[in-house]
């Protein structure tokens, strides 16, 4: 079967003798033994959470089962199924056949031309073109800081915040430059200090709202003020809105209010649709000024063909999914999120010790620790091991968001593990909890 | 509903005041206006292949219907579907609701362990823990880069070949060196090129059996050598298996073959499961000497932590998926390709000035072409474009895989279509083929 007439065109040019051997013999450049080591980039891609959370001993009180107020997934307790009309789009999906090949690496137009329909409105207009679907918010975001940063520069990033921007950020020698929010004003951004980190090589300021890990929503007016810096010294805006819409009060969209300021809206179907583990994101491309021009954009369409993007299957469910989800299963996972906020508000807020801010969004809920009032506890790490050990119960130390002495709960757990937890809090505060401070503390002893 | 007591040990930890302001002014660091531009690694993004497609006008001819041998996408004709099991397999797995929330960033333990299972064989074992699954083959391959290699290392990479190594490779600053194969040996490796382009800062071979595009498969004893030179040099290997058992011959596994060089593995559902757009991949690592430690294995799993991997239905559906395929699925696809090659081959064999060379899996046949005796085409991309606007056929110059003067044709469409494409071809080649060379023609003119 095998038949080959020699191309001498292509085949003279390969072979070029030299020295007499075919190719020069190396010897010299030679490996003698073997020694594999990870790459600086593997080596420098670290999760805080992953690095604190490895290093604690979790053994929970046998005489308690466990309650884990940690994992950022709402699906983990059954409590929050997604919507049966976004199962039949999958269904509908995978039946059609159609959605089996290839789709372009930016994702089918149809799909993006349904993301647009769902997120434009008339002070930000979106087309299919201004859409980019990956695979997960989580893409999305690294696809955003790929096309706006250089090794050397850097990036602004809430805190405390979500760590995944630190973490791409750091393995791709992009320095992170951490700003303040601040818990007695809501989370709102420490502004000044905002500004006054802002350099020549600061690339992207990203901003989360509503946030992981406070469970804040910005007000207009504050979410104005950011653009305003932004603008002011010509900084693009990474805006995080994967927990837009899963809120309980206003929360316009940072595009909306801005007419300079171009952004990449970063989202995804994880949150409100509750299937994270479908991997299915996107980003929305703002630019009403034409600051990024083709160029941007071009270059997120090549970074796209790396490893192409979100499952085919997923990306020919989202039209279906966008459209027919009917608003009473958003409004209830609202109500669901609100309401077991305000219980664990209330509980922790008459904890000695604890200070619980009140959150309006995403499912998160921040607790402020008096570590002066808990001398037994070195800082929010060893608050929150024993806290399982005695009780249970498992909080994420807020150290994993760059932020000590407070702790984060996430609220999506069913309404009597969330009392039952709160409870054990309790208890465990009270067992601890020192009216006074750490030293006059140590001579009644 | 708001409420806060401020936590004075983190409140004080902000509010440090400097020069009497609370933050230092910065003015001549200001950016003064817009200048918002791609990075360094999204330009250095390139796609050889959508550089050289481009770039070729392709109007074709309006009377004769256009036939894409082009597309590297086995589903675009229908022709091939895939199995009914593979479908409900998705359907279960969308159905159980199990599969909504997060997976590993590994991905679930039953997925990695049917992967293992399906790919384990006596001399070269698998267990759970050596599959990582991910997001297509694509991000299989872009892990094992970069775990593998830093910035200045260099890989080495088949010509012709699949695009995608050196894109990625390039964008990360790793350096690609191109290694010969041989047309007239069947696209075997010329070994000592091979072994003369490696040096110290060789950090990955990557092997692709069976090509892509050459649809080539090496026998056992040619990939013993390979091993070996890998062997002699200390160089990992990258085995691009996502064409293993779409083949009409014995393929065995680099992994089998090898017992001291460790081999990464990359493979998916994509090819031989007929479901590219669903982004189905993994990482196989065998590391029988235990070269790799447990280190590369961490730094893989780091990786994953990044964007994470599959979509959790996908990995849901995966064991149904291998464990209740039926054989004749398997051999159907087998069967239909290679008769759509033999008839290619057959047809293109007898064509003055064409040179195809048989193959023997994956799903491409590489035809040469006589330049010399085609003076009236500048060079493959010239050919194949004037092709398209005289016969309506489109196939890819093999520029785009860096290999001049040759064109790929994907066997995959329906068998009409091929028989129709062949006789275009060589009514084309007909009309411009002259049997002596270049400047004896000139002389006739
Ligand atoms: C603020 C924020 N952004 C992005 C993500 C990642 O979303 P995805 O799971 O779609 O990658 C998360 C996930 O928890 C998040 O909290
Ligand atoms: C040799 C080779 N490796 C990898 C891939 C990518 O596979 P996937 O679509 O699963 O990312 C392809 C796709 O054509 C290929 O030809």
């Amino acid at each position: 079967m095998y038949f080959y007439r020699l191309s001498t065109v292509h085949g003279s040019f390969h072979h070029v003798s030299v020295n007499g051997s075919l190719y020069p013999a190396k010897t010299k450049s030679r490996r003698q033994r073997w020694e594999v080591k990870p790459s600086e980039m593997a080596n420098n891609t670290l999760n805080p959470i992953r690095a604190i959370v490895d290093g604690m001993k979790l053994s929970p009180n046998p005489d308690k089962p466990m309650i884990a107020l940690s994992i950022g997934d709402p699906t983990v307790f059954g409590n929050l199924p997604t919507d049966e009309a976004v199962l039949q789009a999958m269904r509908d999906a995978v039946d059609s056949q159609k959605f089996n090949g290839y789709a372009p690496s930016v994702g089918y137009l149809k799909s993006r031309e349904a993301v647009a329909n769902f997120y434009s409105c008339s002070q930000a207009p979106l087309e299919a073109d201004d859409v980019i679907l990956t695979s997960g918010c989580s893409q999305a975001i690294d696809l955003a800081i790929s096309v706006l940063c250089n090794p050397g520069d850097n990036i602004l990033v809430p805190c405390p915040g979500f760590s995944l921007y630190k973490t791409l950020a750091v393995s791709m020698g992009i320095e992170v430059k951490l700003y303040n929010l601040l818990p007695e004003k809501s989370w709102e951004i420490d502004l000044q200090h905002l500004e006054s980190l802002i350099d020549e090589r600061t690339s992207c300021l990203i901003v989360t709202n509503p946030s992981n890990p406070c469970g804040s929503v910005f007000t207009k007016e504050h979410l104005q003020k950011i653009i305003k810096v932004a603008s002011r010294h010509c900084v693009p805006i990474l805006a995080d809105e994967i927990y837009g819409d899963m809120v309980s009060c206003d929360c316009p969209s940072m595009a909306s209010l801005s007419s300079d300021v171009p952004i990449l809206s970063c989202g995804g179907l994880a949150k409100r649709w509750l299937v994270p583990g479908w991997r299915m994101g996107w980003i929305l491309i703002h630019d009403r000024n034409d600051v990024f021009g083709s160029e941007i954009r071009q270059g997120l369409m090549k970074l796209t063909q790396r490893i192409l993007g979100a499952c085919s299957i997923v990306q020919g469910a989202l039209e279906s999914i966008l459209n027919n989800t009917p608003q009473s299963f958003y409004n209830s996972t609202i109500r669901f999120l609100k309401s077991n906020s305000e219980i664990c508000f209330s509980e922790l807020s008459t904890v000695p010790g604890l200070n619980p801010v009140m959150p309006s969004g995403a499912m998160y809920l921040m607790v402020g620790i008096d570590m002066d009032h808990f001398p037994d506890f070195k800082n929010d790490v060893d608050f929150t091991e024993r806290l399982v050990t005695e009780q249970s119960v498992f909080c994420l130390p807020a150290s994993a968001f760059e932020y000590p002495n407070f702790f984060r709960i996430v609220v999506t757990v069913p309404e009597e593990m969330m009392v039952e937890a709160c409870a054990r809090i309790r208890e465990f505060c009270q067992r601890y909890y020192r009216p006074s401070s750490c030293d006059s503390n140590d001579l009644d002893q």
